[in-house]
């Protein structure tokens, strides 16, 4: 990622901040808005937030150097006075977040900006970019790690990833859906993440025989001794020579952490012959992994197939999610202040599920107290209060006979966004990618596996308060006369 | 993308030149590598090269830094002497590839690694992300480029990409893919491409009403009025308030490059309509564009259904070739030098698509001398000469019998790899992205529609030279031995 990001934002952008900048110097109209950032839907019963600690970044360095003037004003679109502005710019407004590795749900806030139009609008573009990228990679990690059901999951994807950026912060992204390390190096230095890998078919090919090569990476790596046996044939050849080696490292005392990568061919089949085989020569603590072309399907059908696999190097599917590449977030106008005045806004659509919830909203998470899992997300006004010591009823926002009842006592509430920037200045506390990890373990313990099932998964009631919905209801009515 | 990328790379690859440098050190083998860095297979007809400036940057700014050495050095995996190897590491060897912008097809190396084994491996990862994400993106650009049939397309993905760079680079792609423009401003920036963009939903909603806010930016964007009109209500509300705005630039001579953006609803229905009532009000000029998860399939069902669209906006579906999210490129040996002495390489797989061809190649491209379209690929040998001035026949290498004739004076041939370095120093001039894309525009012309066909396009010939092919299959019998 380059340091200055600040032109990482859609031309648009600049365009309508030039004309809120003139609005605002010739007729004095001075505008803050509301925009949430949020997702509509998503094939996952739930998503993984993340990504946050780079915009975070993002908002900190924001700057137009002097080779950013420059740049725009040889484009011919702004005035000088725009320019002259721009070159003081700093972002002075507040922003909201869901903590990264928080489990989300369609249509909530998971970033909510509320600053001077101009400047939530320069930001839109960037936010989104790494939003969604991040809670993306997050969100397919957890769909693949969940079908590993335990195993080790290894970010294999470096190679596939969509650029530098793509990778890296695809690996971090990778671990806070529940990875449990990655191959890229430069991520784990940056992120302080484990780095695992051991060789590739051309180390084999580079020897003349593929004991040899075996036997030189065990001489020089005995203690994370993972060999990959699919270079000539892997029952006769690849696995036998792996069993000659660990038995000459178990004779002359070396034999430590010990393993075996499968690469190509029936990994089911593969498994466990060669776990059978290494079983009867005694290595029945040698690790048995396995790549490939992997995605949460194929591990989910091998893991019935009764494969003896029990660690997965993931890459293609994983790193640019293959399966759906886009996370689809967006960002809309909620409410906007005109010169001192709140007005709600809301974007009407033919299509039901691009109607947006208006106003400035706070999100309660309800949880069943006995149980620790999670029953609803509650969207609120930013003025209203719940709490759990008293009955509460929320129904659905568009069957809205379809209601759930909470108990006082039986129930638990927390709010989920969090103060991040506050009039430009940044209150957010940095967390380690490790202290991201164990959060977001806990954050994915809150759903029943219904909600995690890979295929038509239960979907998780987000509703609205009766005071936004009632709102939400009237805003309609006005906009459709 | 970071400055710095010498560790964006496989943990494996540092694992694998610890070995090798150990070997080379303690036993005096000294090993110099043959790589091709090549994909197999592609659901176009054809792929752009695109990437390769990144690559030479990244080359050359290869540096192990003292922040690099102490964060291997706290793997625990690296011994000293090797740190100490690193620490002075610059790249030695020699890089050919295929100039960005070309057209390109199964197995041919787009770029191909000459140098001491422990440099090549090294490099593998950084040159697989770069030229997989930035040929995968130019490839898509191509084909919704070759949809829109000669309109402009701009490409509107940012927000969607997968991370900053995906974005920035994407962006590059998009160009030499044969776009228009791009909505990224840093992009404009860094690579003086054209950026274009109006404004969004959240201008319109910050007005009291759509006339005043098309109003307002019509008044300070006069020479380049798009306004969109689908915020409201299309034909009812924004065509018409367009109307309104274009008559009042008509009135007081600010009409100048003016035209309507449609985001939602019917495109075709709605265009045909829109195109009718500017019309009617004598805009003719005025140009409609079209947004809204647009892919390929979709602008050429749309242009077969006779919308009135001549400017497409392509985001999500083209910055992450949502369709087909991974180029699938691989890096194979292909010849190893063991103290002086060269071997063949190759990898056999009970996949005949996943065979690789053995040794140093070169790729040779035939045209059609009359019609200066493209007849087939050629790989050889690399000390292999082939000459227009004498008739050739080569085969298919699976369908052997599958001949294709060659006269003398009929067709033309050029050589498609070219120096970019030699031995650790770069040869290649640098282009601009304007340049590669009218390069690119002429290699897309040397192909027949068939090629460029979406669904089920005409396979190219990549065919192997007699010798290359006869070495290929005495290897095949002896490994298979």
């Amino acid at each position: 990622m380059q340091t200055n990001l600040t032109l990482l934002t859609d031309f648009y952008e600049l365009t309508m901040m030039q004309a809120y900048h003139h609005a605002e110097i010739t007729t004095g109209r001075k505008q803050e808005a509301v925009f949430d950032m949020f997702y509509r839907e998503n094939p996952n019963g739930y998503a993984v937030m993340a990504g946050l600690a780079q915009v975070v970044d993002y908002i900190k360095e924001l700057e137009f150097n002097d080779d950013d003037i420059k740049y725009l004003r040889s484009t011919g679109v702004f005035v000088e006075e725009f320019l002259e502005y721009l070159k003081n710019f700093k972002f002075t407004g507040s922003i909201n977040a869901v903590p990264e590795g928080t489990v989300v749900f369609p249509h909530e806030p998971l970033i909510q900006v509320i600053a001077p139009i101009m400047e939530a609008q320069l930001i839109e573009t960037a936010i989104l970019n790494i939003i969604n990228h991040q809670s993306l990679i997050a969100t397919k990690a957890a769909r693949v790690c969940w079908a590993a059901k335990g195993d080790r999951v290894l970010e294999f994807g470096l190679r596939r990833a969509q650029g530098p950026d793509a990778g890296l912060y695809g690996a971090r992204a990778a671990m806070i859906g529940g990875c449990y390390g990655t191959s890229n190096v430069l991520a784990g230095q940056l992120f302080d993440i484990p780095v695992r890998g051991t060789h590739a078919h051309s180390w084999i090919m580079s020897f003349d025989t593929e004991l040899e090569a075996f036997r030189y990476y065990a001489k020089l790596y005995p203690t994370t001794c993972t060999l990959l046996v699919d270079t000539y044939d892997t029952l006769k050849s690849g696995v036998p020579n792996a069993i000659k080696i660990f038995t000459e490292m178990r004779q002359n005392g070396t034999l430590n952490n010990h393993g075996i990568r499968l690469d190509s061919g029936d990994l089911a089949y593969l498994s466990k012959q060669a776990r059978k085989m290494l079983d009867e020569a005694g290595f029945t603590e040698a690790v048995i992994s396995a790549s490939n072309d992997l995605d949460e399907h194929i591990i989910s059908e091998l893991k019935a197939q009764g494969a003896e696999i029990t660690q997965w190097g993931v890459g293609t599917h994983l790193i640019t999610s293959k399966e759906y590449p886009a996370f689809g977030g967006v960002y809309k106008l909620a409410a906007i202040k005109i010169n001192g005045e709140w007005h709600n806004k809301m974007k009407l659509s033919e299509d039901p599920i691009k109607v947006t919830n208006p106003a400035h909203k706070k999100i309660f998470r309800l949880y069943d107290a006995k149980s620790g899992k999670m029953k609803a997300d509650l969207l609120a006004l930013s003025d209203e209060h719940f709490s759990a010591d008293q009955d509460l009823t929320i129904f659905d926002p568009i069957a809205t006979w379809k209601k759930m009842h909470l108990t006082a006592g039986e129930y638990e509430i927390r709010e989920l966004l969090q103060p991040v920037f506050q009039n430009g200045k940044c209150v957010y506390k940095n967390l380690t990618v490790s202290e991201i990890c164990d959060y977001a373990e806990k954050e994915r313990d809150t759903l029943w596996d219904e909600h995690k099932r890979l295929v038509r998964p239960q979907p998780m009631p987000v509703d609205l308060s009766e005071k936004l919905y009632n709102l939400k209801q009237s805003m309609i009515a006005t906009l459709r006369k």
